[in-house]
């Protein structure tokens, strides 16, 4: 493979050609009309382009991309994460074309990519899963009898679903079948198929992941955990490796039982296998994500490991450059991202000119971006303008870096995420590790806006104007509706 | 020490205050006229100015350094490098205004400052020196008596020097009232010292030295070696860390020598122990440098350790954070100072505007600068712009991702040695490990000029001529005026 296609844009595609281009691998980029002047056009080899701004005429129109590897020879495609990177006909297509895709497999993909499919596989190795329903149900009579089996609180999710889209808690049986009503029309009208699965509501949840690569070989690894808890409207913000709370021995449970998982499908690639785990400590399988994560640089800087190297060398067909027992932990790594949003405007993307952009350097600094100074921000995609990783000998190092990279960040003429990242990172829950997923709705409260200091109070206000815009954020809409208009009143006092 | 004044400038002044900010200590910017709009004062917390552009006239005057640290309440002075960092007055002076120096105490300056009374230090622990006149000495029979003792060929260095000057290297005993005669007068002008000393001329040597820390509890500790032997002018352009070279029992010997060095001067702070290697892996004593280096990153890469971090906590009567059992190296760094010179003008210092001055970013990469877009490179002083390090599993990824860095590097307005840093990490002797401090020499040849293709020819020509603007750099004199004549000629025929 001596030129690889990067179907992305932005960051992602930019930190793929840079593991190209040091391995002596030619790179070629696609665009679309909003991303002529794009930092990853002007990085590649050759440029492509592939159709007008909205994705759905450019990055994700599986035929352009394929198109391009002829126009330019290049053997190899590499997805980064979003766009077509879990689409399985996609891999069939490229697979048809006699081209590789780096990444798993069609069938792979196919079995993760669906819930239930993907909990079938993993239960034939006895991976723990959070106790609820094995297959897709829409009969709510039936639904409510399993839900008491099960045991309240618990969870009801949409089967195809992501995002937290048809998703509801429900604290008590006589509230049931309201909620699974108002959960498959919701899952029917995003996703067209409102089958659910119910599962034992996990209370103070972490979110941890494993990352594995397996290869052509039948050799697995993994390369331990990120916690990606600190989440708002179900999408991770902050990650970090390790995590605080797991044990040298839970490490190892996890590790293996995401080796199985991906054993399970046979995986080639670099994928993660979500847990969820409870505050003892218990850990059950989310899903696995057959792609690389955006979250991937904290798991390279505690392990020296460059997983898209690895992903490269899987697809020719090479074997994992290391074994499972030469991996150890070494320091710990935050990761912010940092995106584009006003919040005078409901956090919604921000489309102005970075009219300065300095990023941070130093000890422990990495950045990963798509964007120079001058450049706009389009509106068409995801509004992420960089990724801040530090990286320290421990996580009090780690988080003291970044309060000092956030604070030499320099953006002006859009405004970001980074303050919401500073308070996190000064947040004595987030500090001492005592957190879940929760933790924007438990600390972000109306006593914060009135009683934390200006500043504070002020980044606050603003992660609470973001947060009321989008009402799927919290998992129980009803008490969602109640602190909303706290938190509205609160910050207009302060604004 | 709650607060710290920086007595500096540029990427180190900014390295200090970026390790300062993540301690929770406030910083004080020193400035020239010249340094009016430099980035190390905007980064500060405060910024004193104290004179004039000439260094003699603001950053050398200690007596405006200690009036800044009055005027602001500054407790702590960190000199970073060069400037006061190594003067034994300077260090008395800040003792007895009651302040504290971040760095070892005046008596061990002052020891490790001459070449004669480091080399008595570190006798009294078996050091191993480079066969040679334990004493200075400048009359020239008695000089030439311990030269025929010690076997030639023979180096005849300045007792004061540094940086080449008043060094000579002598073949036999016909030649050695000439160049003695010539060191003398050399080292007189230079120094104000014409006292030498001689030794055994290692013949195909590797710059290697090791960093240690030592706290004001009595403990010493090493942390591992840096590989400084490519240069131009006896001065590091790049340097590596681990070596190439180093058996884990030679690293273990050089590693306890730097240490007992260290304890012949109950040194505390952050220091340097250089060696000079043969290509027998015999190491010799050479000098103690009694500060932070310039490519400390190095280090701090492969071991995770933050050397300013120390230095202020062993200012401050702290214990060393670590053990020397914990320590282990990881992975591997590569340095490459970026230079502001003019290669059309004999590599001068060139002082325009960095018109483009787009840093390289992504995994394995850090910079550490002065400048941002738009500024310009004042004239009077050292004209590095950057330090690039780069970071990797192994030697050659690190090699890679500084190819791939400096490509990514943009800077116009300015020429910069990076296409010099590229030369060398393309080259086959520095990728096999196989080089020593002659690599310029040896590999800058007429036939590069005439044989390479045309990128490298072009560098090597530009190398070349900066290199004839300096007579010193090479060690024999007498050489250097053929081979001069003949790349002159050559570089006349490219460009």
């Amino acid at each position: 493979m001596q030129k690889i296609l990067v179907a992305n844009r932005g960051e992602i595609a930019l930190r793929v050609m840079r593991s190209a281009r040091e391995m002596g691998i030619k790179t070629v980029a696609v665009y679309s009309a909003a991303d002529r002047d794009a930092l990853h056009v002007r990085y590649a080899d050759e440029a492509v382009f592939i159709g007008e701004a909205p994705s759905s005429k450019s990055y994700l129109v599986g035929e352009r991309i394929i198109e391009a590897c002829r126009q330019t020879g290049a053997e190899g495609i590499h997805p980064g994460y979003g766009f077509l990177s879990e689409n399985a006909a996609f891999a069939r297509m490229v697979r048809e074309a006699g081209l590789t895709l780096i990444g798993p497999s069609p069938e792979a993909m196919e079995v993760m990519g669906n819930k239930l499919s993907a909990k079938a596989a993993a239960l034939k190795y006895n991976i723990p899963m959070v106790p609820g329903t094995e297959e897709a149900i829409s009969d709510i009579p039936e639904a409510k009898k399993r839900a008491v089996e099960v045991g309240f609180p618990i969870l009801i999710k949409a089967a195809a679903g992501g995002g937290g889209k048809g998703m509801r808690i429900v604290e008590k049986a006589e509230d049931f079948e309201e909620q699974m009503h108002l959960a498959v029309s919701e899952a029917t009208s995003a996703f067209g198929d409102g089958s659910v699965f119910i599962e034992r509501y996990v209370s103070s949840p972490r979110h941890i992941e494993i990352q594995v690569l397996g290869d052509t070989h039948g050799n697995i690894v993994h390369l331990f955990e990120r916690d990606c808890s600190v989440q708002r409207r179900h999408q991770k913000v902050i990650e970090e490796a390790p995590s605080s709370v797991l044990t040298p021995g839970i490490r190892e449970q996890m590790g293996r039982c995401a080796v199985d998982v991906a054993r399970s499908v046979n995986y080639t690639g670099a994928g993660t296998v979500e847990f969820i785990m409870d505050d003892q400590l218990n850990f059950y399988f989310l899903e696995m994500n057959t792609r690389l994560q955006v979250e991937h640089p904290v798991t390279e800087l505690i392990t020296g490991i460059d997983l898209v190297k690895e992903q490269i060398k899987i697809a020719r067909g090479e074997p994992i450059s290391f074994k499972q027992q030469d991996l150890e932990i070494k320091g710990h790594a935050v990761e912010l991202r940092v995106y584009a949003e006003d919040p005078a405007n409901n956090f919604l993307p921000d489309i102005g000119t970075l009219q300065t952009y300095v990023t941070p350097k130093g000890p422990g600094v990495r950045v990963d971006d798509g964007f120079e100074q001058g450049m706009e921000i389009p509106i068409y995609y995801d509004p992420m303008i960089a990724k801040l990783t530090t990286y320290g000998k421990d996580r009090k190092e780690a988080i003291e870096r970044m309060i000092r990279a956030i604070d030499e960040y320099q953006i002006t003429g859009i405004t970001t995420t980074l303050g919401f990242g500073k308070f996190v990172m000064q947040h004595e829950a987030f500090t001492s590790g005592n957190f879940d997923t929760h933790f924007v709705k438990k600390y972000f409260t109306p006593e914060v806006l009135q009683t934390g200091n200006a500043e504070e109070a002020m980044i606050a206000a603003i992660v609470m104007e973001k947060l009321l815009g989008d009402r799927s954020y919290h998992q129980n809409g009803q008490m969602m509706a109640t602190e909303t208009s706290a938190w509205v009143k609160n910050r207009k006092k302060l604004v």
